[in-house]
């Protein structure tokens, strides 16, 4: 939880790797300083039956955090009643992944990607949506339909970090402690491209002005830029 | 659900009346056009027991549309999941207030805001945020601690209201048929001083640019002001 | 609350109203004192899956109470488990229904009559099923298999009272602070011909003698003979 | 299910015995004609939190029917959700045997009684009701409180008995094909003095008039005088 | 409870007999000592839809204790989550069944097998096992497709029985007093033929060496040659 | 899901190393040929409430198997009901440690352990329990009861393996394809001593002989003594 050193400008270490475990023709194990979260990509060649016959596919997303993933543990999303943090966030990451993706060319069929936390420290849902876009890649070139160099059904890469006013410092890519102290948060979704995707800004308990707000989309943007040559490096 | 003449900068006709029934202490009925909610605010003299003896005091909402509100009926969010949406609006709701509630102030007390969509042509979050609040002063005025004219613990008022990319046009304040057909869909809460509480910029299936999103925020910024002050004149 | 002047014997003031909000093609309005109930009726033309192919229809009931109807605030059924008292209510409300209309010659269509109370001061389940027949019959009229003059499928009309012992005193159409002091309650649905749906009299730690059941019979006998009256004038 | 020589005013046959196995101090076998019930009463010397300190006890009851008791075979009542049939019927049964309890004479003592169906022919819940007080005198008789003589904290016994109208004619304590075929179905529960705990009638798609009721109550009253002297003999 | 004169390598007294209430066509009362457990076996000509059209049929078992067959009273398996034991159980005897079973043979139908406990004093698995099989047979005996004479889709004969260390001494068919005392616990599943359907030994807190899972071995061996033949009387 | 090579009789290759990811203070990777487990473990310095000052602590284990460990994807076990698969083995870990662990030198502490499944390969409960061992040690080791040198609440290791019938042949620590081939299955618990924690075999749709059983248990022992060897290299 050391972020010393780091510049209030600049993105924690990044990285994203093949994932050295798992049976999902997509994977990818993504690093945002001491966060690390699996991301793996699964596809069916079938849609559920509501949407048969449409000529359509469909990409979902879950999110999930190990128990071993923070310290004291984290209990499990088990019973009657998913957390809505939980909820709030696999509906961003499959919202973000749509955003990109043709669906009609996609064809009858069904990702799934899946975001499993495996350490926790802060910006878990940027990262997960940053390394589910690799792992949805993989996935699709695994699929007999673009297994053979079809174009894949995307339209653009996606990529996210998280932003915050920390004591009065606009701030890039916040770690726990960061969050934690954080006036405002914010969390922003851009294409390769450098559109918007999602702008989610909260403060709880607090509030901000239009220049915040202006320095913090800007430090997004700049962050997801780099992120998303991080990716095509690794595609 | 024509709602043809207005120009893309106006907001639609907006009313903030006392509820005709109901038997909380706080109580009104919010129009935005077509879309009616009934926001109702009950306030208890004790906190759950997790907040006992911390001094402070908590601000929840909740949000739900009637069967009736919709057609065809929207079915109940009974049974043992609530339905993610739901849960994304209340959580929203409940934040927004919160900014503005000073709860050390408040001292332990809960207050409870329910937000009972009695007819939905769109924007619904948005009312309910911009009649909670209305609802929340009554209820805080007849609370023991607030009833003799002390100061209210609440740092600014608070309202919400969407904004969108229909067509290509910045749009303010969508109704059903608008949202439905929007390429880019903004809630965007601030308070009466003009500060941003949240800003949910989403494009399912698209995407926005930076211009759009200022174009986007302008718009509300203004709706928001004018919100404030139908707010104000009712208090 | 004030029930002072009105006799032991006689009703009190009721209304039934086209409800000023919602989508439903079915949407009453029905006040009895201070009890205040949104029912509002749905239609589908198409059966549930198990009812395909036998030429009959369905009517069903769901009976819900806002939070802020009560004051405490009355927490939502939401979760795992429904109220049983909720689940008595609206099945005795289906039934009422069900009991004046002639399932073949609604044909393959279902109706869902939501019963929603706004304000809650006693009798709301038998204010639910007298305001249940107007918006049902409203709902028929709007589907096309009876919007041009086609007979209702319907025997006759149907409302509800309730009626107790309160200080030893058969009293009619109780309101909260009556039924929380009887010592016999019991909810009677009549036909607007006077014959019997249901009778559901119950003395929770208490008993009554066949005399006292005699005088509540009578006494709702006469009650619900005013409510026909008053649905019939409003269709 | 040979219901052929018994005539519309007589009961079926009835015994109630103890139980030949179970561990629970109080436990009986109720047959009425092929319905056969296990009424089983348990006793704690406490009650639940939010009672204590009242100095009064708590009865409650709940009904089952086994999945062999019927052919074809009746799914369990497990999962998220209790039948809303079970609800009602166990609800009838804890209100029926409360009405003849004295709970503050009860004293800090808590009492439930398990109906739990071994074979199903009709009228599961009135023979539910009959051995269920039976159980809890045994049980009450176990109880260090009242082990020694002490008088019983009970103002009456009580038992049940279904009544309908079936073909056109009264009848009393319906098998399955009676009720079945019946246009008419009650319920009444009474005190061995011959006081009304319960009258509860119902016309499924089916209406009575005041003659048919007066009827029913008065088979329903003899039926159940019999049953009260079939008790006492066992007590 | 006392079982004081039975030696360490004996059975408690076992009987199995026709039940004397239920409706299913296989029906049991399995006694072993105070252990009383009803098996009924109900049986469909269909199986689920995932099995339709491959010619085989299945088998499954449900578990349950009923409140009075243990004093303190047992709670009910009833609302989100089944208890974990209680799965475990009915799994295996789910399982022990299905190993004698030939499924092809049985074709497209379906039986499920309801072991109820009717009185608790140890050893209710393997009772329950025991009395399955002879409840499985007379049902599948009662189906249009074995009922005359044809060969059941059996390939042999299944019983159980308990076996434990109990201070030391290998002890057969373990009351709840001994169980409770036990430093090991096993259950053994064998046929009529002396092969092994399942093993399952524990030593919650303890563990066992191999001299002594030998000795347990053969015990239960011995036992289950014994309870095979009454099972043999039966049918 | 290659396992051409290995003889019947050994192990496939198994590593037990520490995790690189994650916050609990017990974290190892285990793997037996192409099965990967990650077991944390985490330690709260109190018990539940109902144990409360009874000088004991408690030790409870959860497994899990993440989606993208199998292909196609195994769905998440959340909504209301767990598998009874998951169960079974989560109650399973629980036992085998416990088995081993002395609750009163444990003091009134809880240790979680969680197994979730990265990669599955057959044989995941046994490797689970084999790697929570040595996370329970690191998680006890992390407690300020025992991080200076205290003597460890333990009295032995415990370590797991699978064996079973392929073919005829009794074979060792079965992968996937070996697993679902096989007649029998059977896991076996043993600790670093040599005794017996847990036997567990079953033969769905077969049986097996003594002389079978005998041949597994001592594969089982044998193999279960190297990975005893391997754990106490690592700690």
């Amino acid at each position: 939880m050391t972020t010393t050193a780091r510049p209030a400008d600049s993105l924690r270490t990044w990285s994203i790797d093949p994932a050295p475990f798992g049976a999902a023709p997509g994977r990818v194990l993504v690093k945002a300083g001491r966060t690390i979260v699996l991301c793996t990509a699964s596809i069916e060649e079938s849609v559920p039956p509501w949407m048969k016959g449409q000529g359509k596919g469909w990409v979902t997303a879950e999110y999930n955090m190990l128990p071993g993933s923070t310290s004291p543990r984290k209990g499990r999303d088990r019973g009657p009643k998913i957390d809505g943090r939980t909820t709030e966030i696999q509906r961003l990451i499959g919202r973000s992944l749509r955003a990109i993706v043709n669906l009609e060319a996609l064809g009858e069929r069904s990702v799934t990607v899946d975001c499993d936390v495996l350490e926790a420290d802060g910006g878990t849902r940027t990262a997960s949506i940053t390394g589910a876009y690799v792992a949805l890649v993989q996935a699709l070139r695994s699929s007999p339909g673009f297994a053979n160099g079809e174009p894949l059904p995307l339209s653009d890469s996606v990529a996210a970090v998280s932003v915050g006013i920390v004591g009065g410092v606009p701030t890039l890519d916040l770690d726990y402690s960061q969050d934690f102290a954080a006036e405002v948060d914010m969390n922003v979704v851009m294409t390769g491209g450098g559109r918007y995707v999602e702008v989610q800004g909260t403060g709880e308990e607090a509030t901000f002005d239009a220049e915040q707000l202006a320095a913090m989309l800007s430090l997004a943007s700049r962050g997801i830029a780099q992120l998303s040559i991080l990716q095509k490096s690794l595609l």
